[in-house]
C-alpha cells in the first residue's frame, strides 16, 4: 500500500514466508483431522458436520470503512492484520474473508488477499482457482441457464416468456463483450433467439444464495426459490418449477464446505464465497462465519464498501437470517480518504492539508453514527500510509477522542499484525469487546419495500427522500402482488458517496436518492434497489494485468501482486 | 451395461466399495509422498518433477474398438477391467483415461468413469468438477477470448478482423443456445459487435494443447502458437501476438499435473485431460501417459471412437510428437455391434442372428487390418453382454482364430477385472506383449495435407477418394501459404461408419469422403479435416439427466450412473 516502489511486492513477501502445513493450522484451531479435506499442502476444506460441538460461540468483529477512495482503504489487509494482532494478544482468533474473483485479478487488481505483512496465503492459489468454489458456482448457475433455454426449446410447458428471462449466465471473467448478447441464433434446431447477457460470477444470485445459506438443506431450499423469469401471463417462474435445485445443490456439494488457509502470522483463516457488494450483500459465507464462531473466541470478518453499504447489509440482511451479529464494528479510515472527502483531488492525497482533513471528518462522523444506530460501538482504525504525517494522524485521533469513539493507528501493511503493527488497535477492539453492543436491525421486515429504502436513505445515508422511476414504481406493485414485500432491501449504490452520485463526497445532506429499478432476488431473499448506473460484468482495461502474468522458470506465478 | 434393471447401478456398486486412502495407492505405484498433492482423501495431483527417475518405461496397451453402436461398446469399462486383470496377473499396471465432461453427464450420460465392477473411483467426484482441470482450461480459454475482444475494443493495434476471429469461448455444459450468438452489443462503450459462439470445453484448442504438451514449457510454447483469427489483410494472429500465453499457462499451472485415483480393484489410475475425439485427438494427456509409463510396467489407455479414428490419431498425432507408442492395440468388439453392422436394426440387437453376425465381421476385419498397418498386433476383446449367446461369442472367436488374431471374451462389467472377468483377455494381451509390434505412422509429415487425408481415407477407411469443397480447396492453399502444410491431419468424421455418412455401416468400399472445411489448430499442431455435420456444442435432450440429480439426506449425489 505505502511506498510500494522501495519495498518488496506482496508476492515477494508471500514467497519469503515458510508456510505451516494446513494440518497444523487446523489442529491449532481445534479442527479434528477427520474434518479436513486437503487441497494440496496449504489449503483444506472443512467438513462442518465433523466438528466438535462448541461450548460457546465466538464474538464477531466486523471490519467496515468510511466512504473509500477508488484505491480502497485496505480493509482486507486490516482484517488480516487485526486478527493477527488479536492472536498475538493471546486470543483464539480466526479470520473470515471473501474469496477473490478471477475477473478483477486479471483486469487491474492482480490479487485480493490482503497486502504487505498482512496477507492470507498461499496467495498464488487463493487468487487463482483456489479450491474451485467459484467454478462450481459458475457451473450451477450456467446449468440452470442451459436448463431454462432447453425447456423453452423443448415445448416450453411452463410458458416461459423468452423476453422475460431475468436469470443470466455468468463467467468469472471481466469480459465486456458478453454484457449484451443475442443467443439461440442459427435457426429452429439451434434454439430460440432472445436477448441475454453474462454477469461476472460474483454477481450471480447463486453466489448470494451460497453465501446466505446456513447449511446444505437451506442452500437447496434457497436455490429452489430463485425466480428465473416470468411466463407469458407474467407469473414468476422459479427454479423449483423447473426442478433444477437438486442438480444445482449437487454441483455445489463440495464448494459449500468452507476453506481453511493461514495468514502470514499463522492465524487460521476461512475464505469462502464472495458476492458482489452492490447487487448483493458483499461478505463471505454465513457457513464460514458461523464455523469460525464455533472454533474461535473472536472472528474478524469484513463487509464490502463503506459502512453505509457493507455494515448496513451485514446487519439488515446477513445477521437477520443467520446468527452472526457483530459485537464490534471497526471503521477503517485513512488520512488520504478524509482529505479526499475534504476536497483534495485524488492525485494530491499525499500532500499534507490540515484544513481538508478537518473538512473530511463529517464523512467519518456519519459512518460512526450509522454503527451506533445498529446498537454497536465503532472502533476507528486509522490505516497508516507512509505519506501520512504524525500531525495528520493525531488530528484524526483527537477528533475521535472528542467524539467519544475508540480509535488507534495501525500499520499492519508495513509492520504486520504478527509484528507490532496492530497492537494498539487490538487493545481498543478488546476493550470494546468488554462491553459489546446489542446488534439491532434498522427496519422491520413488515415495512413496505419503498419505506425500507426510505429508512436506509434517511437514517444511514443522511438523505432527505427517495424518488422511484416509473419502472421502479410498477415493480414495487409487482413485488407486493407476488408476495415478496416482506424481504429486506439490498441497496445497489455507489460506494464513493452517501448519495447516488459518486462525485458527491464528504457528508452531503438533503439529497434525493433515485431508484431506477428493483430486482427481486427471491432465492437470496432480498430486493435489490438499483440506483444509478450499475455494472454486473466489468471490462478489462487497455493494459490488463493479465498480460504481465506468467510462470517463471521454476513454474511459479509472476505478475500477481 | 447388461441386465442393468436387475443388478445394482454403477453408483450403488461404487458406494459399496471401501476406498483405500490415495496415499496407499500412490505408495503401491511407487509415487513418493512428497510428489502428492492431496485433493480430499481419494484424489491427488502428482508433481511429476518429484518422481524418481525411471529405470525402464512401461509398455502402452491402447484400447480401441470397432465402429460402435450409439450406446458405445464399453471401451472405458474394458480399459479399467483389463488393467485390473493385468494387475491381478501380478503385473505392475496403471490406467490412463480421459476426464469426463460435465456437459454430457448432465445431458444423457449421467457419468463416464467405466461401469459395473470396472470403474474408477470416487465416481461422484470424478464426474463432478474432479480436481478442477476442466474449469482451469475453460478459464484459460475464456481469458484469451476476453483479451481478444478487449484488444479489438481498445484500438485494435494488431488489426484483427472481428469477422475473422476463429477462436471461440467455451463452457463445460451442453448449451444449445450458445452455439450461435452475437456479442458486443449495447453501443460503443460495451464492445464491438460480432458473430460468435461457445463450444463445449472438450472442443477447446486449449484442451488439445493441454493433452499434447510434454511439460509446462511445451504447454506455454503450444499455447503461444494457437491461431486466434486473421487480420484485415488476412494474416494469421497468434496468442503470442497478443502476449496471452503467459497468463494462460499460469491459469493451467495446477491443472497440468496428472490426477491419481483408483479402480474398484485398487489399481492406480491417472485421469487427466479429455479432448473431443472428432475435432481433436480424443485421448488423455501425454503427461498422464508418460507419467504412467515411468511408474508402471504396463499402461492401459484408451482412444475415443473406433480404431479408424481413435487409434489412427493416437499413432499419427499423439505418438508422433510424444514417446507413447503402443505395443499392443486391443479392439473392443461386441456381438451387438457386429450384428448391427450386419444389418440388424438398433432395437433388435439382443436377438440372436447368426447370419447378421457373419455379415458384420468385415467391420472388425478392416479395423484389424488398420492396426496391422500401424505395425502393431491387435487383440480382439469381445465385451460380453448378458444377451449374447455362447454360439455368437464362439462365432466371433472362431473368426479371429481363422484370421490369426488373438481374441478373448471378457465380462469386466459383470465380474470385474479384479474378479475373473478379464483373466483370459489379460493372458492374450500379455502374450501379445511378448512379441510387441513396432509402431509406425501412416504417412510422413512432408506429404501435402490433401494427400495425408487421401492416405487415411484409402489405407484406413477403405475408401476410394476424397472430394474437397471449394472452401476446403481455398483453405488448402492458405494452409500452405501460412506454412502449416507440415502438420498432421485430425479427421473429424462420424464414428459410426468408415464413410462420412453415419448410416453406411459394415465395411463399405469405393466411397468418396467429402471434406467440407479445414481448421488449422496450430497450437495443438494439427489440421482438422471436417467431414459432414459437426457439433462442437451439444444440446440437452427433452428430459435431461440433470433433472434426476440431487443430494440425498446424507448429502450424497443421486442420479449419477
Amino acid at each position: 500500500m505505502s511506498a510500494k516502489a522501495t519495498t518488496p511486492s506482496d508476492l515477494e513477501i508471500a514467497r519469503a514466508v515458510t508456510l505451516r502445513p494446513i494440518e497444523e493450522i487446523a489442529a491449532s484451531a481445534g479442527i479434528p483431522a477427520d474434518a479436513l479435506e486437503l487441497y494440496g499442502r496449504y489449503k483444506a476444506k472443512i467438513d462442518v458436520e465433523r466438528l466438535p460441538p462448541a461450548d460457546q460461540l465466538g464474538r464477531v468483529v466486523l471490519v467496515s470503512a468510511i466512504s473509500p477512495t477508488p484505491a480502497g482503504e485496505g480493509k482486507s489487509t486490516l482484517t488480516v492484520g487485526l486478527a493477527d494482532s488479536l492472536a498475538r494478544a493471546g486470543r483464539r482468533t480466526m479470520v473470515a474473508l471473501r474469496e477473490p474473483s478471477l475477473g478483477p485479478i486479471l483486469g487491474l487488481k492482480g490479487g485480493a488477499t490482503g497486502g504487505g505483512r498482512s496477507q492470507v496465503l498461499p496467495m498464488e492459489d487463493i487468487n487463482l482457482h483456489f479450491t474451485g468454489d467459484f467454478h462450481a458456482i459458475t457451473s450451477a448457475n450456467n446449468a440452470l441457464c442451459a436448463l431454462i433455454d432447453n425447456h423453452v426449446f423443448h415445448g416450453n410447458e411452463l410458458g416461459i416468456d423468452p423476453r422475460r428471462v431475468t436469470f443470466r449466465r455468468v463467467m468469472d471473467m471481466n469480459d465486456r463483450a458478453l454484457r449484451e448478447i443475442v443467443v439461440g441464433l442459427g435457426g429452429p434446431t439451434q434454439g430460440v433467439p432472445r436477448q441475454d447477457g453474462f454477469d461476472i460470477t460474483v454477481a450471480s444470485e447463486v453466489m448470494a444464495v451460497f453465501c446466505l445459506a446456513k447449511d446444505a438443506t437451506d442452500l437447496a431450499d434457497r436455490l429452489a426459490r430463485i425466480t428465473i423469469g416470468y411466463t407469458y401471463s407474467r407469473k414468476p417462474v422459479t427454479v423449483a418449477d423447473l426442478g433444477a435445485e437438486g442438480v444445482m445443490a449437487m454441483l455445489l456439494k463440495d464448494a459449500i464446505k468452507p476453506n481453511l488457509v493461514q495468514t502470514i502470522a499463522g492465524t487460521p483463516a476461512l475464505i469462502h464465497g464472495g458476492p458482489f457488494a452492490n447487487i448483493a450483500h458483499g461478505c463471505n459465507s454465513v457457513i464460514a462465519t458461523t464455523t469460525a464462531r464455533r472454533l474461535a473466541e473472536i472472528v474478524v470478518t469484513e463487509a464490502g464498501f463503506g459502512a453505509d453499504l457493507g455494515a448496513e447489509k451485514f446487519v439488515d440482511i446477513k445477521a437477520r437470517s443467520a446468527d452472526v451479529a457483530p459485537s464490534v464494528v471497526v471503521l477503517v479510515t485513512t488520512v488520504r480518504a478524509l482529505k479526499m472527502h475534504g476536497g483534495v483531488p485524488k492525485d494530491c492525497l499525499a500532500e499534507p492539508d490540515a484544513d481538508a482533513l478537518a473538512r473530511g471528518m463529517p464523512n467519518l462522523a456519519r459512518h460512526v453514527a450509522t454503527v451506533r444506530r445498529f446498537g454497536l460501538e465503532p472502533v476507528v482504525a486509522v490505516n497508516r500510509f507512509s505519506s501520512d504525517s504524525t500531525e495528520e494522524l493525531d488530528t484524526v485521533l483527537a477528533w475521535c477522542s472528542r467524539a467519544g469513539v475508540r480509535a488507534a493507528v495501525a500499520d499492519v501493511w508495513g509492520r504486520g499484525g504478527g509484528g507490532d503493527g496492530g497492537d494498539e488497535l487490538a487493545r481498543e477492539v478488546l476493550a470494546a469487546l468488554e462491553a459489546p453492543g446489542q446488534c439491532r436491525q434498522l427496519y422491520p421486515l413488515a415495512l413496505p419495500v419503498d419505506e425500507k429504502i426510505r429508512t436506509i436513505v434517511r437514517d444511514v445515508y443522511g438523505g432527505a427522500d427517495v424518488e422511484f422511476s416509473d419502472l421502479a414504481r410498477r415493480q414495487l406493485a409487482q413485488i407486493e402482488e407476488n408476495g415478496w414485500g416482506g424481504l429486506p432491501v439490498c441497496m445497489a449504490k455507489t460506494q464513493y458517496s452517501f448519495t447516488d452520485d459518486a462525485t458527491q463526497l464528504g457528508a452531503p445532506e438533503g439529497f434525493t436518492v433515485h431508484v431506477r429499478e428493483l430486482w427481486p432476488r427471491t432465492g437470496a431473499g432480498f430486493i435489490v434497489a438499483v440506483t444509478g448506473a450499475l455494472m454486473t460484468m466489468p471490462g478489462l482495461p487497455a493494459h490488463p494485468a493479465a498480460l504481465r502474468m506468467r510462470l517463471d522458470d521454476d513454474g511459479r506465478p509472476v505478475g500477481l501482486f
